[in-house]
């Protein structure tokens, strides 16, 4: 039997079937039955760039492959319906594993989030190759009765929200990533957003990517941004502040919100969700980012962060 | 500027807007609306297995990749809508294109066969590696009024009707796909199809398939399988008959069909697409793959085929 076949053996065995799948693995494509519009979103990670396979479990790797999609869905507060998996796989696998039992190690990664979050992971493609391991997800979700959360929708006067605590997540955290899909689907049913990203590649670049797509300005309190504790670990070896990890940092996965003023104050005073949500600035009329210092002054901020290795 | 950014610039201003997307490249995700069911299959394509970056224009590779997931709507008879194309791009480049030149070399060659299907670019994903190229797609359609195609449908007594001529796509015709959108979609609004299938893997091995698919056997009419030119050319080298080739070889992505018998003969004397359309057998109550030669004697028929480079 086929490596292919031997993974889609494997994977009907293991996966939860879905009601909106007719058509799943096995056919020419899947055939999804949705209630809302359909949100798309696709994210591939290379061996070396977003992970180590030498250095790291293929579980891991597999969890944080679906895991940036779905913050992604998180980020239009999109309900996730299916994913769908291509690998490109070592044909020589790695020291101890073959390429399918990579590959299944991989799933093994995926399936319990996909779980958690009502994914079925409904097609793909499986390949092996004389090159590293290289892995691309689609997500795809659907829009609740509020439509999508747009990056686009800020307004000067909107205050800004985050949930968690930011930075140092070089420590561990970019791999366990988790999606802030029910927060996210939570917050924009009980209270009226207007914008949201998720924090992918630093606080202050995403920041100014809201802003940027939201014809605004931002400002960001440096004395109310959470630090993460790992933030404060890391910059014991870096040189760096914490709060320079806080804003700089990549892959925190958490959600930056745009939110009118007395809806914010609401929000902050219930904390309706699990996680930590802190106000931590406002959007203004003059486009920019800025940072406002304990003492009430303004000045500009470089929207530093994690550019991708393409960007370099 | 960013190689993500700057590709998202050039896009931009080269993609045509398709009314579909609210929300298209910039945010989180893409927000389509659909009228009919999603339809959604996705492809990845490897340097060294798929095509050879070192000998290949990048255009063509960029074509092959948008047009083997586009044959896979068109095996499903789905309306193309919208690709997602993520790239993992090698950080030298290649010896003369830099890797932001590649990646527009690449979508140079998707988007003509894009606009011919009215497939809008909608998202995807941009990254350089130590690695060597990998395109992965998502292609997403709609089903039209009729339902999507199956392969599960095929009844016995339905004949196997194949679009085009077999074999021998290697000579060229592998890069140059020419996805059979159109066809597949008047087809399944003129004509009572129970099923189908691209040819993808090679004739014999997706026509067991089919059946397999079908619970149902499948007789292929050794005379009747319209070889194409390529097949001769190439059995000239390798020592295989042109018919080997024709059922044994990948990548020619002509539809193969289950069609009722009267149907079928009303559809082959009508020959209502552009390309030729050829009855070359029949599916049968017990299983597996039977060839018939010219004097009626059946006999059983290897499903070879060309397997991924994943299956060896």
């Amino acid at each position: 039997m086929s490596l292919e076949s031997e993974l889609i053996a494997w994977l009907k065995g293991n996966l939860p079937q879905a009601h909106q799948f007719e058509v799943g693995l096995g056919d020419d494509a899947a055939v999804l039955e949705l209630d809302g519009r359909a949100v798309v979103t696709t994210d591939m990670l290379t061996d070396g760039v977003d992970f180590l396979l030498e250095e790291v479990e293929p579980q891991l790797i597999g969890h944080k492959a679906l895991g940036v999609n779905l913050s992604d869905l998180a980020a239009m507060a999109a309900e996730p319906i299916a994913a769908f998996v291509s690998l490109a796989l070592p044909r020589a696998g790695t020291e101890n594993l073959s390429p399918l039992e990579l590959a299944i190690e991989l799933y093994q990664g995926m399936l319990p989030l996909a779980e958690l979050h009502g994914v079925t992971i409904a097609g793909g493609d499986t390949n092996t190759w004389d090159g590293s391991l290289a892995i691309s997800i689609t997500a795809i979700g659907e829009t609740t009765s509020r439509g999508p959360l747009r990056r686009s929708g800020a307004r000067a006067g909107d205050k800004v929200l985050v949930t968690g605590h930011l930075g140092g997540s070089i420590l561990g955290r970019h791999l366990q990533v988790e999606p802030r899909i029910r927060e996210a689907l939570q917050l924009h049913e009980q209270y009226k957003l207007h914008a949201g990203i998720d924090i992918s590649d630093g606080l202050a670049l995403d920041a100014s990517r809201l802003a940027t797509a939201s014809d605004c300005g931002i400002v960001l309190e440096m004395e109310s941004i959470p630090i993460s504790g790992a933030a404060y670990d890391l910059s014991n070896t870096t040189g760096k502040t914490p709060l320079e990890h806080a804003l700089g940092d990549g892959e925190d996965f958490e959600l930056l919100l745009a939110v009118p003023p007395e809806e914010a104050k609401n929000l902050i005073a219930a904390q309706p969700i699990d996680v930590s949500i802190t106000c931590i600035g406002e959007f203004i009329d003059s486009s920019g980012l800025w940072k406002e210092e304990i003492d009430g002054s303004l000045s500009p901020l470089t929207p530093t962060g994690y550019q991708h290795e393409a960007d370099r």
